[in-house]
C-alpha cells in the first residue's frame, strides 16, 4: 500500500521570484487536503509568508514524508542532495520547459498533484554519488553528487594527468580535461556533452567519461554501481573537483577522490504514465527531423 | 568448492593448420591427469587422430564438463554460442596476440592449465542475447549473440529506417546505417567502433549503438540487462539481422527483430590473476603516448 | 556584369505527382518573360504538357542557360551530376522543408525568381568528385559525385579492409565498415553522420571519413581538393562502391577506387540574402535547446 | 634556387639540461662548415659557452637565416611565434620520441643536418592565428597562435555560454566547456581529443571545435583561413582566452575574441624524404593493431 502523506514540505529555485505564485496556490491547495505544509528557510524569504513553519533545509529532511520542489533540474539536483540522507521522497514542478527531473507544468500541477496524493503516481529510486577527497590519510573534503562527480583541469593551461583505479586496481594513467564520473541521472547531463552514453537510470552503474582525452581510445566506461573510483591527480597546475557543479575543492598532486556509491538512493514520485523515454524523446529532438 | 573437471572438450579454430600440434599436446596433457578428452566433428577432421572420441558440437556440450577452446575470439564466440544452453564453462588458448576472451598463450598453456585444473582460477558468467525474427506473428529465424545483435541495412544504397522499443514502448524512429544491441562482451567490439561505450563484463546490461544515425542526438544508450528490446523495420532496400556476424537473416519491411536477455550466462574461466582491465589497457593501447 | 538567362530548363523531382502544378505555374511565369522554357523526358513525362519542348537530361545541359529544380536535396544531387559537365547554373526550388541546396519555397518561388531573374542573387561554385575504378589497367566504371564517394563493405558481414593513399603515398590500412569521401556539400550528409566536420562549401578540400573503423583514432581527414585520393580494397566478403548512394559498382579484392575533383564545379544560384549557416542553424536545431 | 644559410641561430629547450651537449656538438659542426653561430638569451644560460655571439629572441629572428631547435613540439610552438614575424625558417630536432614538428633525431642530426645544409630539403609554410581581445573598441591583449585560440569557461564551475561569428555574421549561440580555433598544425593537438578532424598541414582553413557542447549538434567546423571569427563571450563565471596554452588572458563577459590568419607563414624545413603521413601514421598508432 502507498503511504499517505501528512507533511509536505515545498522548496522554490533560489532567488527566482516567478515561484512565489505557484507555491503560495500549492500551499493553499495542500492545507484544504489537511496537509501539514513546510518551507526552508530560503523559500520562505523569498515568498514573505507567516503562516507556514520554516526550517532549515536539514532538518526539513527530518520532518518532511514529501518534498515538492517548484524550479528547474539545478534546484532538483540541490534538493535531492540534501533529501536523500532522510529518505524523503520527492517531486518536480517546473515552470518552464520541462525538464529531466521535473516533469510536472505549474500550469496543471494541481490537478495532478492531487492525484498524486490519491496514490496515482510512479515511484524510481536513484542513484547518488558520495565522493570524498584524500591528502595522505586525511580526509579533507566530503559531498554527495546527484549528477556526477568532475575531476577537472584548471584555469591555467594544460592538460591534468591522473590515475584512475577501480576497487585499488590500477586502471590507466590518462591525460585529459578532466574525468567525469556519472550517475544515470547525469549521464544526460555533461558526461553526455562529452561524448558518454545515455544510462537508464533505473541501472546501479556509474559512467566514467574522459573529457577531451588525449589518448584517442580513452573512451567513457559503464561499472558497477557498488565500485570504488579512485582518481589520483598526477600532474595539474591547478586541479579541483566538483560534485553537480555545486560544490567544489582546490585539490594538489597526489590528492586522490574516492567515489561511490551513496547508501540512500533518492526516491522520485512521478505522475502515472510517467515515462523516461518520452522526455528523453522529447529534451534531445529525436522526434524531429 | 570448486569443481573437478573430468571430461574436457578440446576445440580448434576452424580451418586453421597450427592449432594440430597444441591440441595433441594439450591431449596428451589432460590424458596423463586421467581426464578424459573429447573432440568436436571439425576439429577431428583437422587434426587426424583416432585417438578421442568425437561428437557434433552439440552433444559435445552434453557431454563434457569444460570445453578449452584454441583460437582466436572469433572461436570463442562460436563456441560460447554452442556451450552456454548446456551450461559448460570455457577456457580460451589463442597462439598470437591475446584476445578479449582467450587469456592463455600457447607457450604456457600446459602450466597455466594444470594450475587451473588444480583450481587456481577465476571465473565470471557473461550474458548472451536471444535474438527472434517475427514477420506477423511468425517465428522466422531465432540465433543466440555473444557480441551483438545487428540490424543493419543492406547493400543496395540508402539509410535503414527502423522504430526501436524498449519493453514494448516505443523509444523513437530512426535512420542510420543500422541498430546494434551489445552484450557487456560486445560492447568493445562493433559498437565500440560506432561510439558506444566499454561495459564491464559483470553487469547485466545491453548497450543500445546506433550506426551513423542521421539524428546526432541519437546516442549509444545503456539499458537494463532484462529488457524487451524490439527493433522494427520501417524502410530499407535489403535490411538484414546479424548476430555476431556469424548468422544472418534477411529481412523484410514489417519485421521485427525482438532481443532479450538469454536464460543461460556463459561461464568463463580465467588463470588466477585474471585481469579485464589489464586486457582492455593492453588492447586499447593505453599504455602507449 | 551578370548574364540573361534566356532559355530555362525545368526539373521536377522524379516519381512526385505533388511538383507538376508548381512546375507548370512557373512554366507560365518563364513564358510571361518571353523566357524559352524545357524540360527533361522524365518530367516531360509527368506533367503532361505539350507546351514546351522535351529533350533528354544531357542534351538539356547543352541547350540551357540555367536550371531550376523543383524537389529536395536528392533531386538536386541528381541533376548537379547532369549539369555540372555543361557549366549550368542551378536554382533548387523545395516545395517541404527547405534543404541544403533548394533553398526557395515554392509559397514564394514565383517572386523570389523573378529577383534572380532580374539580377539579385548570389552565386557560389561547389566542387564534384570524378571517381573511377580500376581493375589492375583497366577502368571499369566511372561517374560523379556531388555528396561522396564511399567504399563499402557488403550485407554478407565483417569488416572491409582497405589501403588508403594519397598522391600514390601509402597512408594506412584499415578496418571499418567503410570509408566516404566526401565533397564540402557532401559534409553535412553521410560524412556528418558518421563523425566527420561540418566543411564551408567555398573550400576546395575533401573530408576522408572512416565509418565505425576498428582503430580508434583512424579519424576523419580533412585533404587538399586536387588530391588524387586511392582506395584499394585488401578484404571484403561483398565489396561495393557508391556515388552519391544513386550509383554503385560491384568490387573485388584488389580494385582501386580513384578519387579526383571534377573540372568542372557546380555553379549553384541563391536568392540575395542567402546564408549558409543560416541554413546550417536550421537544419541543425542550433537555434532550440 | 635554394639560399645558402650563412647565420644559424641554435635554441634549445628551456629549462632543459640535456640539450646542452647535442647543441654544442652542432654549433661545433656548424662552425666547421664556416657557419655564423648564434643563440638566445635563454639557451646561452644553459650551455655556458662565451663562444657564440647571444641575442635576445626576438632580435634572434632579425640576424638569422635559418633557425634550429633541439626539443619537443612545445619548444616549436614557442621558436615558430617568435620567428613566423621574421620569416625565418625553422628546423627542429628531438632527443626523445620525434614529434609532429621536431622530426630530426638528436642520434642522427650531424649527417641529416648536414645534408639539410647542402639543399637536401623540404619545405612547407604553415599558417599561425593572430588573436586579439576587444574590450568594447579597445583592443586589450595581443597574441599569436601556431596551434590553436581556445576561448574557455574557467574553473569557478558551469558552462560558458558564448556567440560565434564568422565575417560579423552570427553564427550561433553555443553553451560548451569552450571553443577551440585551430590551425592545421593544431588539428592534431588540444582539437583532436575534442572531436575535430585532423586537418592537411598545406591547407589554408581553421578548424573550429566545440569543447563538450551542449547542443549535440554543435560540430566541428572546417572554415577558410581567411576567416575572420569572433567570439563573444555572453555568460561564465571565470572565462579565458588561451593561445597555444602558453599566453592568456581573463576575460569578462562582453569581451570578444577576434581570430584571423597572421600575415607571415611559418617556414619549416624537413629533410629530404619527409612524409606528414608517416609521421601521423606513427604518432596515432595506425599500425598497430
Amino acid at each position: 500500500m502507498k503511504p499517505t502523506f501528512k507533511t509536505v514540505a515545498l522548496i522554490g529555485k533560489y532567488h527566482s521570484q516567478e515561484v512565489a505564485k505557484p507555491l503560495l496556490e500549492l500551499g493553499k491547495f495542500l492545507e484544504g487536503r489537511e496537509i501539514k505544509v513546510m518551507l526552508d528557510e530560503l523559500t520562505a524569504s523569498q515568498i514573505n509568508t507567516g503562516r507556514y513553519p520554516v526550517l532549515p533545509l536539514d532538518e526539513l529532511g527530518e520532518a518532511a514524508d514529501l518534498a515538492i520542489v517548484i524550479g528547474g533540474d539545478g534546484t532538483m539536483l540541490n534538493i535531492a542532495r540534501a533529501m536523500a540522507p532522510h529518505d524523503v521522497p520527492l517531486v518536480g514542478v517546473n515552470q518552464g520547459r520541462l525538464g529531466f527531473l521535473t516533469d510536472i507544468s505549474t500550469s496543471t500541477m494541481l490537478g495532478t498533484i492531487e492525484a498524486m496524493l490519491d496514490g496515482q503516481y510512479v515511484t524510481e529510486d536513484r542513484m547518488l554519488l558520495d565522493s570524498r577527497v584524500y591528502r595522505g590519510k586525511e580526509k579533507m573534503f566530503e559531498a554527495l553528487a546527484f549528477n556526477d562527480v568532475v575531476v577537472s583541469k584548471g584555469t591555467k593551461g594544460g592538460m591534468i594527468e591522473l590515475e584512475f583505479r577501480i576497487e585499488g586496481e590500477f586502471i590507466h594513467r590518462q591525460r585529459s580535461d578532466g574525468l567525469i564520473v556519472a550517475t544515470p541521472t547525469g549521464s544526460t547531463a555533461y558526461a553526455l556533452s562529452s561524448g558518454g552514453p545515455i544510462v537508464h537510470p533505473s541501472l546501479s552503474v556509474m559512467a566514467v567519461v574522459p573529457v577531451s582525452p588525449h589518448t584517442l581510445s580513452n573512451r567513457p566506461i559503464v561499472i558497477r554501481g557498488d565500485s570504488k573510483v579512485e582518481i589520483i591527480v598526477q600532474h595539474a597546475a591547478d586541479p579541483r573537483v566538483y560534485m553537480d557543479s555545486h560544490s567544489s575543492f582546490d585539490l594538489r598532486e597526489g590528492d586522490m577522490v574516492q567515489v561511490r556509491r551513496y547508501p540512500h538512493p533518492l526516491n522520485l514520485l512521478h505522475p502515472a504514465g510517467h515515462s523516461y523515454y518520452r522526455m528523453l524523446r522529447e529534451k534531445l529532438n529525436w522526434n524531429r527531423e
